[in-house]
């Protein structure tokens, strides 16, 4: 009798986004006058379209696949080396960081990524994540047997959770226990909260001491303006000793309908077999990578290193200004608001409280039936994302205008 | 500190297409003058250009991507409907087997999907796997922790082989024992054995009986010629409550480097829970999909979606009568040469007996430095596999001659 894998069972009801696109449509089932005024400010998704240059890459790699000369079939595992190269290069090397090209494997997603890397991962391993918190690190772990039950607030046994709350500026500090996995992503999805370089220091040395594996998530680091914030783990001295790290193309490239993504598994980073033994992980993601994946497609892998000429950064650096100009309209119409607002300024998601003290729930509700503005609730992150909600500034300007005019309107 | 996972330290030396290439490029930095002729018929990679069809709907989708109005962001993390109604139609219903839209899960490959596949099941599950065998079968479970070590010839505990032999045309008979779940694949890699109608039906009449998951690897049913011979698992009656099916474009379609594939699970599918309950799988390969995939590029679906087109059908036929135009040369080739020759017929695979008793690996070593050709030593593909070789069809008709040629040439 085959068996499944019980610790599914164990998962809360859906998935975030699957639950708000389910009451989004049923609201507009309901009631289809309001349907065609809805602005989707929920989901992350970028809106706008991809960049010229990366176009331009994609039409010349398909022509490619179209003759036989120029055809490409299976390629590395890891990504090829033209697109390694450019991102150790641009992302790394460029900026004083020493990462090989071999240190890089491209993915078709970072949400893939930072489920798969539980492949090379022990069970015993004591978990660090932080409330609030993107979904896809706490599922994952529930998923692969890490976890107890959740209890009634929607917490794992197994998982210490590490709260981000208003009065430590939505970055933990390190704990007094020993942890031995900790998941830190900066600028922070969804609070929008970035770690300074004392911060990311202190969690640097911490892990050093306790031989802490830290999964660092910086899918949005393009959006850091402020100077001085680390773009890269690998910024603090130690960390290529003790950090992996996970990047996307999805948020300033706008690939998350294209598909490209990479992982930084330095070749100094060590983990302990269960008889203490210390070994190098870098064997065991390549492992990973080169029988449980096949590559991404050769066409995306094209687009993805025509973000680095210099029209792809030009092109890149319009996009991240006009979403930007999004987060600034709509940080300023939460604080007309006179709710409390935080991140928007070096990430593109407002983390704002809701007001008279109501839940995230009832004011996702409040905002989808008032305003016909689809936000994130806050509690959908995690216990201590109750009361908050938050707001993408993935759209159009004009949807964003809208919105702000909707907030300022709505009698809340 | 940081434990990895120890069942990684089980696998046996590299992933079997990684050693060849480590040997092939060892041969050719030795040996410059012969490199030039290598002619590569070891990984089972297509060679020839996409179809016509595939590169303008590439084309119409990157200019889609490329104007917001048309822009495609987050697809489903299933597919596209596009995508899954085209499939589940043409693949299945058009051959009037019964299976649902929301049955088809479209990924980014087959060695993916049937990684990911024991994401959904439990390691308490008895594993049925044949000898030889795609070594991503084994090595998944191994990762996975559903085997013990290997012995001495290469054989995990905890896995019960079902040995496929010249004695049973390579295809297994249903064993005694009860298992759990077992992997079949037909037409199959690397023998290029099909499975009749019969003894499908003995094996789905086994699960049945058993509560057994098959695992049906049917990325190469294009291959199939000979009338009679199923294409699908699903052909056969109860295979519905019984078995999942993993497709690919990758052979027929020229898809390895483009990267798109999909996974047929059964509404009606159920596995137990440790408590003995059945529930249904499908749920949870949604949820495993949602949370740790986010779907095939846009531009890759609308790729796939045009081998489904009246042009693309017919440039698909093209392809595969070129493919097996090449089969047909080959085993010509590999029985003058008075080897025992095996498949080439429905599927681009030719399993071939090495001459003279000597070993899988010498008859790759002889055949790369005297014949200067790439091949597949079968015991990498299982301890059954040794004495064999497997050479692919996948390559240009001129360079499928001269591999013809020098076999008749070298003196063996």
């Amino acid at each position: 009798m085959a068996y499944l894998n019980d610790h599914y069972l164990k998962l809360k009801a859906g998935y975030l986004f699957p639950e708000i696109g389910r009451r989004v449509k049923a609201f507009c089932d309901a009631n289809p006058a309001a349907a065609a005024r809805v602005i989707r400010c929920g989901i992350g998704d970028v809106t706008e379209p991809l960049p010229p240059a990366v176009i331009a890459a994609m039409h010349k790699a398909v022509d490619e696949m179209a003759v036989r000369d120029t055809f490409r079939g299976y390629g590395p595992e890891q990504g090829y080396e033209f697109l390694r190269n450019a991102i150790a290069q641009n992302e790394y090397r460029d900026h004083g960081i020493d990462i090989a090209d071999d240190e890089i494997f491209v993915s078709d997603g970072s949400k893939c990524d930072c489920g798969n890397i539980l492949d090379i991962l022990g069970s015993q391993n004591r978990l660090g994540i932080t409330d609030p918190v993107y979904p896809v690190y706490v599922d994952t772990n529930v998923m692969a047997g890490h976890t107890g039950e959740a209890d009634g607030t929607g917490a794992y046994a197994g998982i210490h959770y590490l709260p981000c709350t208003a009065e430590n500026g939505f970055v933990p500090a390190v704990p007094s226990e020993k942890l031995d996995v900790v998941y830190l992503c900066f600028p922070n999805n969804p609070t929008g909260a970035t770690a300074s370089r004392g911060q990311l220091t202190a969690w640097v040395e911490y892990a050093t001491a306790n031989r802490t594996l830290l999964l660092f998530d910086a899918a949005y680091e393009a959006y850091i303006s402020t100077p001085g914030i680390p773009h890269s783990i690998y910024e603090i001295p130690g960390a290529r000793d003790c950090a992996i790290e996970f990047r996307s193309f999805s948020k300033h490239g706008g690939f998350t309908g294209t598909r490209c993504a990479f992982t930084v598994v330095p070749k100094s980073l060590l983990a302990a077999a269960s008889n203490g033994e210390l070994r190098p992980l870098h064997p065991l993601w390549n492992r990973r990578m080169s029988t449980k994946f096949n590559g991404v497609s050769y066409i995306v892998q094209r687009g993805a290193e025509a973000l680095y000429s210099p029209e792809g950064k030009e092109q890149v650096r319009a996009l991240i200004a006009h979403y930007m100009g999004n987060a600034a309209i709509l940080r300023e119409a939460v604080c007309a608001a006179g709710w409390p607002a935080f991140g928007g300024v070096n990430a593109p998601y407002l983390w704002a409280g809701a007001p008279g003290g109501i839940s995230s729930w009832r004011m996702f509700d409040r905002m989808l039936t008032e305003a016909n503005v689809v936000i994130t609730p806050g509690s959908g992150f995690g216990s201590k994302g109750e009361g908050y909600f938050r707001i993408s500034a993935f759209n159009s300007r004009q949807n964003v205008e809208e919105v702000a005019r909707r907030i300022a309107e709505v009698k809340w």
